[in-house]
């Protein structure tokens, strides 16, 4: 099943999509929902930022030829964990597909996009093992976490150069049947591919990570963990539009502008 | 004026202290509120988490006792912010006045707290500037950033260090006329004073901090930036309760309980 936060006619809800037309649903699918009688072309409705989460989980570090690239260009030995960690993400950066990622007037060239899976929790849970850790997972949709490469290197943490208002399109929906290790991660700009992984080949994968959170937090419905990238960006420039494709999940697409232009 | 989130008869809700008394408000301090006329005596109310933000900052370093004596422990020399930088907590850890704070039962013996005045965001705004930041500012609250200092070392994050279930309790109340200048942060466990300082002596106040974040960051109503701390703290073990008093604004009061004991 594929869920859809949209506007039409003036009107936000959430929709179910079923060929080229969203059905529109009273209620939303972390609880009470049900069908209504409203249908409309998906071409014609705008689409939504899914939801904003409680918490804002992100894998740093989690593909291997992506952590050679950073610790090339850092001119370190790459350093593969041993172990799953989390980071996080800041909730005022997040926009939906089709809306304009604003590279601030301040900021240098050195923006960059990372493709991600997104996984969106769906129940309250905590202790998860690996034979019922997903059972927790409601779906899957697509993350791009641009970033400013200057002021990563510059700075002590990720704030800015990861949280920048607009650095963080999540979309363009929730798909609920993907299958794992059946997908691939391709990313387009301007329409030229400029990366393919096997979305899967992650170093520790969604059921560890699952495992590891839960020995100390508390997943809430609506969380979603954003699963790291894998390879490298060229810099993106004003006027750029960035696809990021995850098979059997769809397509988040975004426009880069810089503030001023 | 000191708002509330309390539960009574039921029924959860802001409120307005005055006195002993806590009168019910409709809707909530953001947006539309009006007084009713159902009040409750304050020792007889349940004291809930104010809210939830939406982004949950937290700037790291911003005391020089604290700074130092960090620098110390680590064998490193003192190296004083050159600039703002935030950080991040995870709304999953966030717990009310009087509840308790769980080690887990695979933490050492190692849980600090951390007493941090908390700044409470009242508007929606983005780059703002010295006149005008503080317009922002809804009213204070008390933090207490509960750490677990082995974890804190041994990771590449603070993830679970700081974000673990119930680390960051939040409250009592928001007082809206608290005065920066003339504050004291008192900490206490059982009862015994175990540090002090002048709760306005940051190495980056809360203009600088506003001005800086609002430069990428839009604020929003109910976002939360958490202060930082000075000193250090002795080891807090099973049962202890400690104590947060930010004078104007109140005293945020917790147990703390091993998981499992």
């Amino acid at each position: 099943m594929r869920w859809l936060k949209f506007t039409a006619s003036g009107k936000t809800s959430w929709g179910i999509i079923e060929g080229d037309q969203v059905i529109a649903v009273e209620g939303d699918p972390f609880s009470e929902w049900r069908r209504t009688s409203r249908t409309h072309p998906l071409d014609e409705v705008k689409i939504e930022l899914p939801l904003i989460p409680r918490t804002f989980y992100c894998v740093g570090l989690n593909y291997l030829k992506h952590l050679k690239e950073a610790a090339d260009k850092a001119g370190t030995v790459p350093a593969v964990p041993d172990r799953p960690e989390i980071g996080y993400r800041a909730q005022n950066a997040l926009i939906a597909h089709d809306e304009d990622v604003v590279i601030p007037a301040i900021a240098t060239e050195k923006i960059h996009y990372e493709g991600e899976l997104v996984v969106v929790i769906g129940k309250k849970v905590k202790h998860l093992t690996e034979a019922n850790a997903m059972a927790c997972v409601f779906g899957y949709t697509i993350g791009n976490d641009v970033s400013e490469r200057s002021w990563q290197k510059a700075d002590r943490s990720l704030w800015r150069s990861k949280n920048a208002d607009t650095f963080k399109p999540m979309g363009p929906w929730i798909e609920t049947d993907a299958d794992l290790a059946r997908m691939e991660t391709i990313v387009r700009v301007n329409g030229r591919e400029t990366n393919r992984f096997r979305t899967n080949d992650m170093i520790f994968g969604v059921v560890p990570f699952l495992v590891e959170l839960t020995k100390y937090f508390t997943l809430w419905p609506g969380d979603v963990i954003w699963m790291g990238t894998d390879g490298a960006s060229p810099d993106i420039k004003h006027d750029d539009v960035v696809e990021i494709e995850i098979s059997g999940v769809g397509t988040l697409r975004n426009r880069f502008v810089r503030e001023g232009r």
